[in-house]
Order: structure tokens, then sequence, then C-alpha cells
């Protein structure tokens, strides 16, 4: 096969909060060569996630940062346009840690094919089984660690991981309030999700409606977001709960450090369990949760919606609804 | 028997920052009578720990705060002066929840018996075995979870808990560095009990310290005092890293909440675990930590200080000691 094209978004330097213009810069050239044991992939949807901006930032993180000059890092789906791997040929469709490009290379070991979802667009194969639901279903079960009739409560309950967390805990039997960003978001989350009640963090004070919604307070606090409202939950904490340190998106704009949850001493008090989670550590164990998911999803227990952004060269566009509470629902882009 | 006379120390109203003059006030009244399962106990020792101050303040805590007008709660050891308990009789050693009292009543339930320890001197089974050292032995083994090879830090690491911590460590192999209050105390540290290295955070920089000190990074924190040691400490956990949260001698005597710490972000990024941590619930199996300790003290290889103030009219300004760093080795009150 032969491309001629390739365009890139590359991180022209660091963003200094909010991403701004010339941070990211389309640029063309040739495509990349597969090495040995390599494969060239042409890329059909990016999965935009909130862990986007700490990549472009020279922070403590879980993994390098993108460097300055590289293609900025995405998960992504694509077909694989060329093969020096004997384990995927031409017309493979895979699933991988790519770029905001049109065509990508990647070592065939860190492939993983969609897994097999009857019924199941091939969007959403992507968009929710892939690393997002595997998030909210290995951050839930292994370290919230829920059992039946707990009080579950998670933050950025409307966006992607949030979404599925709530559904999985209704589906094993929490009362499971959320916390969102708008009344929409939060009608969403009872009407058509099954949780039990939503607080709009927007429109009232997180403290006072949480200790209306949980009367019997919070066993497991799932966080996504960190700030004002992971210090809320956490006051109100009962006795060995659980707080799933998830995302802190409420800091990935900060430009200087922000101080810790005042209710840290309650982590004594009531000798709560913090601890915080990355997807990546359990890779080898995805076929558990694609299992689980698709058990539930076809029991009719798992909903989500997608948000897709049509044209890679809207990416940086499409990026920001996440920190603005832009998007509805699991954000990807449409590139090819 | 008979008892005319009980000296009680009563919390007379809730100290503002610091203890002050009157905040406790010395009255004598007629000694407690025993109600049925109950035991009258003439108070030996009281063990003055930093969890006494937050007991006589009305905040989030563990158990209920100290009522105004009663006695000044405190673990105590004595002899059975009255029983109306078939378990125990008049003259019993007795370990308990007590009170600053020449004489206290208790269920006799909730009596222990000193443990069998050959060659240890009785102040020390109930200064060092009770309570101090299973909180030490639990809260490392079971919460901090260590491993061979690993480095743990500790704070407040000449402080009764502390200076066990880093013992127990050495012992299971552990590289142990200890954070103190002075050269003297660094030295006990590492002359005496075998830490491999101890810094005095008065004289410099905790960070920079234990950047030096921990060149592989800390994998276990087993914190006494929360604020900036533990900010500091969190900052350079090592991925899977755990923090042990066993006491925040730092902020007992704060007035208005404090900031937690500004490396929180570090708990999602490292996939740390922090986890709060109190010996009450581990009472049922105190003969595990009892045998772990008797094994390690015949074997040489746990040594402690007992710091002890004679006098239970001294009981105020000996426990003001621990919160200006004042005493040296495990505070006790010989009242009898």
């Amino acid at each position: 096969m032969s491309v001629s094209v390739n365009r890139q978004w590359i991180l022209n330097r660091r963003p200094v909060g909010e991403i701004a213009d010339g941070d990211l810069v389309l640029r063309t050239s040739a495509p990349p060569v597969p090495g040995d044991g390599e494969v060239l992939v042409r890329t059909t949807y990016l999965s935009l996630d909130p862990t986007n901006r700490t990549w472009m930032s020279d922070v403590d993180q879980y993994m390098e940062p993108v460097r300055i000059g590289d293609p900025m890092r995405s998960i992504a789906m694509g077909v694989v346009a060329e093969s020096r791997s004997g384990r995927f040929k031409s017309g493979d469709v895979v699933m991988t840690l790519g770029s905001w490009s049109d065509y990508f290379t990647a070592p065939a070991a860190a492939l993983t094919p969609p897994p097999r979802t009857p019924g199941v667009d091939v969007q959403a194969v992507f968009g929710i089984f892939y690393l997002i639901g595997p998030t909210a279903y290995f951050g839930l079960m292994e370290v919230g660690a829920p059992k039946i009739g707990e009080t579950l409560v998670v933050s950025a309950a409307a966006g992607a991981v949030g979404s599925l967390v709530g559904q999985i805990g209704k589906a094993i039997g929490c009362r499971v309030v959320g916390i969102a960003g708008s009344r929409e978001k939060c009608d969403w989350l009872i009407e058509d999700l099954g949780f039990d009640a939503a607080l709009d963090y927007k429109s009232e004070a997180v403290g006072p409606a949480l200790r209306r919604l949980c009367p019997a307070g919070i066993d497991v606090y799932f966080d996504n977001v960190g700030g004002e409202i992971l210090d809320a939950a956490m006051g109100q904490m009962n006795l060995n709960g659980r707080i799933v340190e998830c995302g802190l998106i409420a800091h990935y704009n900060d430009t200087a450090p922000a101080p810790g949850p005042g209710n840290y001493p309650r982590i004594l008090m009531k000798r709560l369990r913090v601890q915080g989670f990355i997807i990546t550590d359990f890779m080898a164990r995805l076929p558990e949760a694609f299992r689980a998911l698709t058990t539930l999803h076809a029991a009719g227990r798992l909903k989500w919606r997608l948000h897709e952004v049509q044209g890679l060269e809207n990416a940086v566009d499409a990026v920001k609804l996440l920190y603005s509470g832009g998007n509805r629902g699991k954000l990807l882009v449409k590139v090819s």
C-alpha cells in the first residue's frame, strides 16, 4: 500500500491553564513507516478523555508527558494499513494508544482487537468498551469494592466513566447518587440510567445536597474531579469508606498547586481507604471487564451517549469540551 | 473495701488551640461505685497519648469527645479495688480505657490483663505492649504491608508509636528513615534503635532531606503528624506506595480547618493507597500483637524509652509535652 499524506496534531508548546490557540498545530507530513513487529494504522476514531490535558503538561503523572514536537497522544481505533507483524494483517480493526493523526505506527503487542459485543455499534465498542468501560468496572469493583445496600456517590456522573460507574453500582445493589453539571445531565442520570438521585453542582452547594441525598452517609465515593466536590464528599464518608481516586479534572488546567482536601483528617477518624487508580494497571485483565460490560449491556442495564465530532481538524476544539462540561456523553472524533 | 477520696481531672471547658489553665480542673469527690458486671479500679499508671487532645475537642473523630464535666479519658493500668464481676477479683492488675482519676469504674468485659512478657518492667508492659505496641504492629503490618527491601519512612519517629514502627520495619527487612524533632532524637533512632537514617525536621527542610535519604523513593509512609511533613512525604511516594494515616498531631491544636496535602494528586498518578487506622478496630486481635512484640523483644530487636511523670496532679503539664515534643519516650503518669 502507499499513503502520501498524514495530518498530525503536534504539541507545539505546553498549555498554561486552558488550551490556547497555537499550543497544538496541525502539520502535514509523510506517514510513518512501521518497523519490524509494528503495524501502520489508519485512524478511524479517536477517544478524547480528560487525562489528555495532563499528557500535555510536564507535571507528575502516570506516564511520560507528550514531548514538544511529537503528535498528541490518544486512545485510537483504526484499520491496519500495513503490517510487519504476523499477528495482524491489513484490514484488521484494532484499538491501542495512538495519536491525533491520520496514520500512526504501533507495536503489534500493544494492539487489542475489538471485543465481540453483538448489537453494539463500532463507535460504542471503541468508545465504551475500550478503557472507558474497563476503567469504570475495575475502578469501582476492585478499588471501591462496593457492597449491596451501600451508598455510592460518583462525580462527573454524566461523563463517560461516571455514567458507567453509576450503572454498575445500581446493577450490584447500591444506592447511587450522581454529581453533574446541569439539570439536563441530572435528569438523564435519574430518568434514563436509573440513578437514585443526582445533584447539579452548578446550581446548589454540594455539601448540603449530599447530606440531603445520602441520609446514611457515603460508603464509596468514585472521584473523577477532585477539588471542592472531593472535599465535600470526603467530609461525609462513613466508617471504613472507600474513595476511588480516578480523575482530578478540576485541577488539570491549574497553573499552580492547589491545596488538598481540608477534610483529610477524616481519613484517619473514619479509617477511610483512599486509593489511586489508572486503567493501565489492568490491561492484562481486560477480558474480564469486557465480559462484565457485555453481560450488563445484554441485560439492558448499561446505557451510554456518544458525542461524536467529525474530522481530525476539529480535535482541539473538541477536547476543550471536556473541561467546560460541554460534551454530552463519551467524546469521540471521527477521523476517517 | 472502702475508699474515701477520689481526685479527678475534669474537662471544664474545651481548649481552644493549646491546652490552657482552667481547661481541666482537679476535683475531689467520693469514688464511683461499680455496677453489676463492673469493677472499681485503683489507677497505678496513665498512658498519655497525642490523641488525648482530640478527645477534649468537639471535632469529627473516632469516638465521642469527653463531655464537659466528665473526667478526662485515658488508657490506664490499675489494680482491681472492688469487683462486681466473676471475671476479676480484688488485686488483679488490669489495663483498659479509664480516666485521669485515682479511681474509676469499668465493665469487666473492657479489661485486659497484662500479657506475659518475661523480663519487662510493669511500666513497659503497660506503656509499650498495651495499645502503643499493637498500634505500631497492626498499623505497619496490616495497613502499610511493607515488603523486604522497601523504604519505610515514619514521622514522630522518636515518639512511642514511631520508634516501634521503625524497629518492626527493620526487623522485617525494610530500609527505615525516621523524622524527628531534634538531633538528639535522631541520634537515638540511628545509634540505639538501628534506623538507617533520620532527619531533624526542625533543622532542615523535610522535602530535600527525604530526597537525599530515600534515593529509591518512599514505599511506605507511616504518618503520625500530618501537615507539611505528610505533604513532603506524599510527594515522594513510589508507584503503589502506601500511606498509613495513624495520627495528625500537627493539627490537634488547630483552631481552624487546615488545607489538605498539596501533593494529593500523586495519590492518583502513583496509585497510592492512603488508609486511616485506629487500634480500636484490632482489639480482638491483641494477642497476635503481643506475640509479635514479645518475640522481637526477646530477640533484642525492640527497645524503648519511658518518660514517667510522677503524680496525677501533674497530668495536665505532662500531656502538653506531647505537643511541644518535650517528652523523651512513651509518656506515662504514675498515679499510685
